[in-house]
């Protein structure tokens, strides 16, 4: 990998129109996301409404998400979303078990969604078809209505976050979580269509999401983290997949190696290694899941672990803090994420990286 | 943290007797596996049966699995198993969504499996008690007959696994997936008695487990990674659990930052962070979970990455290797964990560390 002189610093994160410039795609992609919110809230409403209404009267007695990397994400936090808001019973699938071993599992009354942005992964593609053979309804959620995927499933939603310049995701993950939320929330109601208040979380967000954007505490971190070589990333329920996509991005970009836990599973087990080299960043909503992390940061600060939160209010136990706005949890997975991002963009320009462009990945990964 | 001078090499580690020596009741409980398998094949495979034969009438629509830790990586193995050998779509509960949301889903039609050594975690058995109140049917697998879970759930399997001393479960792990591959095997031939393959697979397991046990590769391997601050594991299909509970007992013994990924996941970012000084351990069967795998090695190959695998054959890609043997992949993951387990507990000693009392630990860890 060679070495990017021109770009080592964080003070350089945000540097646009240098189209080689190193990390300028992400730098794009990133900022471009309230708009991405404003368009997808205004112009696939009726979309995912017609899909959802679909969904209700068929009324499956499951969900089965599938997905790989980032979408894998996202289809978590639809899975919290579907069990929580529906009543319905929805786990996330290991596609192995269909494509590597040739499980034929009755799916006749389960919904199937494959999530991807790329919608090229052929694993992805062959589970929606088994489970369509099998009988289940199934939907496609992806970036690219072209897609293979898109064009296996029975329904399919465009998320329409446009191109995505670098390799990691940041747009098309969030695009892929309002997508979601809109579908699930339109399931509940039953016609389809957004209840008043789920509305008006979806009308606010793009301006969170720009306020987010505009705070640069997560930049002026990054230097911090210039010699680690590992991570740690915990967050509860809702604020759990922001957790594993962080650990994702850095990984991604900056090659640390980032794991990430939940709250819960934390305490059995890893937090043995915690220790005050190990840095944390957990993610502490304003929720049930945020008060359920509470008792974690307190385990974490008795091993004087070093823990930075991203939460509305400073939370004992963590120092440091990265402000997030002070919304309805469902909503916090699109907005927590953002500085996040922007920490792991930072950190990869600050170690000569580009992340554009990871050593050894590709944009569409193909797994069997 | 002390340091234990008294048991800082590898070729200690086997070391029994002095019950007050670091490491001594993990080593204890690594042992004792073959004679676990055998106990538990022989002494519960009525119980088993009887349990298997009851919720093959009941014919459930699916299989929700709620477990934490160790525990977790059986519960894992125990959905691969029921997708590929029932057709019964399975997934892992997030015990969150019910315990901090408050989410009610309809389980009427559903068999909610509980996996916990030690039966004693709050949560788990809360999502019991309420898949219970929706009319699903409720299986406790635990070590402790007179625990919680055992007691909430309608249906209990011992898993008689004696009492372990060490905090990092080793033959409660293995005792989890030998009852769970019987309880599964058994509601496949329906009235819950294992086949003819099963029972042969069953009966040759603990003599297995010896030979296993028997070779000292993994241990006169760890001085390698006496100085590594993180390393990756990597399995796909039912070898995905192992590399799952290896990275735990890696983290909670020897503190080392490990990363699981599912063969397939690598390739969807996390291979970024592969290179030279990041080691990989990689399980690779002589099934199609196996085969599945050849690619990914290649690919950290190309990356240049330490990769040691665990297999029957030398792996391209993987210079070093620890053997295991030619076994159907569906009986592998109680084999190919002993080495690996055995190795960690090498690592914590060779760094000074005492594996029966990991820091921050308890044995029993209550969560909600």
């Amino acid at each position: 990998m060679s070495q990017q002189q021109s770009a080592t610093s964080a003070g350089r994160t945000e540097t646009e129109g240098l189209a080689a410039a190193p990390g300028a795609g992400m730098t794009g992609d990133i900022a471009e996301q309230p708009e991405v919110f404003a368009r997808l809230a205004d112009s696939r409403a009726d979309e995912i409404a017609q899909v959802a209404a679909e969904i209700a009267r068929r009324r499956p007695k499951f969900v089965m998400y599938t997905a790989r990397g980032t979408s894998d994400h996202a289809a978590l936090y639809a899975a919290y979303l579907t069990e929580i808001r529906l009543g319905i019973p929805a786990g996330l699938a290991s596609p192995s078990a269909i494509t590597v071993y040739g499980a034929r599992p009755d799916l006749s009354e389960a919904l199937v969604v494959g999530v991807s942005q790329s919608g090229g992964s052929p694993d992805i593609s062959e589970v929606l078809r088994v489970a369509a053979e099998s009988g289940a309804a199934t939907l496609a959620v992806t970036n690219n209505p072209g897609s293979p995927l898109a064009a296996q499933a029975q329904r399919h939603i465009d998320v329409s976050a446009g191109h995505e310049r670098a390799v990691a995701a940041t747009k098309t993950y969030t695009a892929e979580l309002l997508a979601l939320f809109m579908l699930i929330e339109g399931i509940r109601t039953g016609d389809g269509r957004l209840g008043e208040e789920e509305s008006a979380l979806v009308a606010e967000l793009p301006e969170l999401a720009r306020t987010v954007l505009d705070d640069d505490t997560a930049v002026q971190l990054a230097p911090r983290y210039r010699f680690a070589e590992r991570l740690v990333t915990t967050g509860r329920g809702y604020a759990y997949p922001t957790a594993r996509e962080t650990a994702l991005k850095l990984m991604e970009t900056s090659y640390l190696s980032a794991l990430a836990f939940s709250g819960a599973d934390l305490l059995h087990g890893p937090l043995a290694m915690a220790d005050p080299d190990v840095p944390v960043l957990a993610i502490v909503g304003d929720g049930p899941g945020g008060g359920a992390m509470r008792d974690v940061i307190g385990r974490l600060g008795e091993r004087r672990a070093d823990v930075v939160a991203v939460a509305s209010q400073d939370v004992p136990g963590a120092p440091l803090r990265i402000p997030s706005p002070r919304v309805d949890e469902r909503l916090a997975p699109m907005l927590d994420i953002l500085p996040l991002q922007r920490l792991a963009l930072a950190l990869a320009l600050t170690r000569g990286e580009n992340p554009d462009a990871p050593r050894g990945l590709r944009k569409v990964t193909e797994t069997m």
